[in-house]
């Protein structure tokens, strides 16, 4: 189609703010319109969404305002105007660039970065994208995997944890992209692994964790934990929150590492859950550090190649769940929440 | 008197596990007898205790064991056989060397390290002892202020919280040994400081707090703090733990550093109080780092050699609460928990 051409763009909306677990209906497919050309002389970019995230962060944003010190929440049927000029929810995805007044980027290009829920985005600030110039990978793996959730996984493990060969290793929403993706860089040091989700069989054939459990079967995670970890636990990955995280405190080892960055658990609560064995970072010497991946950006080359390398070695396997058609984005999103979910969600708008 | 006599040994021994705020009558003093020469052919040394530390650290020893990690607890009536041989609580103190199977030690040196609640003490392991060389100053700072507490300050501020000029620092307990001086550091590093204690006026005027509230007097401790720290707090100096933790984390910049020193609050607790707002590791990056200061040994002597400087010069000061006679250990050790010390308390029981 020809630049600069007006044409109808799908896009997803925040209907209200959302108290408890994410519904469908506190989301909206809305049809709007877009010109494919960028504000003159301007160095934004017009991209064509192919692949969207369902990331678990993004119920985060969907609270009423707190000062929650993350990046800017949605409001309701208001149009953002910092990353994208848009009323659609965001979140990273991989597009196609069709009209760039931005020097880094021309026609054509592939990226990935922190784009709209909607078929046409006009990217406003560009400094979340990166060009895409390995495609010898599916695609959609720059959307989280080969994106912010692999360099999650990467820089927490490496820079936060610090991981030394034959220590203990706790994962937990371990078949998420990031618990995934930390079982195998901590299998490749030579680490023991240990990770639970409902899917136990898979995390230990398909991903090589020594063990794994379902801590939905567990009554007491305490002593879970004890019999997978009669050692204890040198680093635990934190994505859980919650009750989860009082039963690790328990079971962790001397100097123990413990790299936070998610809380699930908390996400979808009104009022945040109690934790009551922090007194043990002080008697074990805990290090436990909140974890942003922007602060880690630099890392990313390294990462790329790393990783890129044991795929091409089949030392790193990944499991994507994709869902067809923009218009399943808000139940892909909620089926997170509900644990039923086999790897990334990812949502395929266009085959480029 | 010769060495190798037989004399009378006063000791303060622990009559019962201590739940809820230790009472006197958890404690006990009781005569013995000790033999003033180290056993032939041993590395031990025998001491005479000149000043014994309340530190209330000692009350989490006096628990019914449980997987603590911290160094050994005590048992009621029985004899402690890896620092010192005897039944008597232990913790730190200034003594003097009396006879020395050690080549490092000999008769008449004065010394810091574990030693007994008693008059004297047979030290089997020497490893938390050091040679006190400096006497321009009290021999009493040696029990804590030069010695594991003031290391403390200095690692855990310095090392941990990675202070820069400009910083917001708040200091929990400000009042005990550990917050004096952490407080100063801050301010000669060109921090704004404040801090929660009792005495608010003397937090100001003596060590030059920019300012201080008495946390017995607020309500709302998230709300007090936004007061004093409308910009947020960097750095978080954690004495306390509970509900101070909490309102803390509310109050928290993005990148801030939390040491966790102690958890006053939470010692004389059967049941440990929750702490609910984490999720603020998260959305704000923070670090969060139990410490424990036989981790930092190494940094000892440029501890020592930049306080007595700064001492001398008047840049530092420091106050102690020193009560005279061993009977009146028990007494001062159940007085800290009481909130009214100002400074520490420190046990006199010879002058040399």
């Amino acid at each position: 189609m020809a630049s600069g051409e007006e044409v109808s763009n799908q896009q997803i909306i925040l209907k209200n703010y959302v108290t408890g677990f994410p519904k469908e209906t506190d989301m909206e497919v809305v049809s709007s319109s877009i010109k494919l050309k960028v504000p003159e002389g301007s160095n934004s970019i017009l991209v064509k969404n192919l692949y969207l995230s369902c990331d678990p962060s993004l119920r985060v944003r969907m609270r009423k305002p707190e000062n929650l010190g993350y990046f800017v929440g949605f409001t309701p049927g208001s149009v953002k105007r910092s990353y994208i000029i848009s009323k659609a929810l965001s979140g990273f995805g991989v597009c196609e660039v069709l009209n760039s007044g931005h020097p880094d980027f021309k026609k054509g290009d592939l990226v990935w970065g922190i784009t709209g829920w909607e078929e046409f985005s006009l990217i406003a600030r560009t400094e979340t994208f990166r060009k895409i110039t390995c495609t010898d990978v599916p695609l959609s793996y720059y959307t989280g995997f080969l994106g912010m959730n692999g360099l999650t996984a990467y820089a927490a493990f490496f820079e936060v944890c610090s991981p030394k060969k034959g220590e203990y290793v706790y994962v937990s929403a371990a078949f998420g992209t990031v618990g995934q993706l930390v079982g195998q860089f901590a299998k490749l040091m030579g680490c023991y692994v240990a990770g639970s989700k409902e899917k136990v069989d898979l995390l230990k054939t398909k991903f090589g964790f020594d063990d794994a459990f379902n801590y939905k079967e567990e009554e007491d995670l305490a002593s879970t934990l004890k019999r997978y970890f009669p050692e204890g636990i040198d680093i635990y990955f934190e994505n859980v929150g919650g009750v989860m995280l009082d039963a690790v405190l328990l079971n962790m080892r001397l100097h123990g590492r413990i790299a936070v960055c998610g809380m699930i658990s908390q996400y979808n609560r009104a009022k945040l859950e109690g934790v009551n064995n922090l007194f043990y970072l002080l008697t074990k010497r805990i290090l436990m550090r909140g974890f942003f991946v922007l602060d880690y950006g630099h890392l990313y080359p390294q990462f790329l190649e790393t990783t890129i390398k044991h795929l091409t070695e089949g030392k790193i396997v990944y499991v994507e769940d994709v869902v067809e058609g923009l218009e399943k984005a808000p139940s892909a999103l909620v089926g997170i929440f509900q644990g039923h979910s086999v790897g990334r969600k990812v949502v395929l708008l266009a085959r480029d």
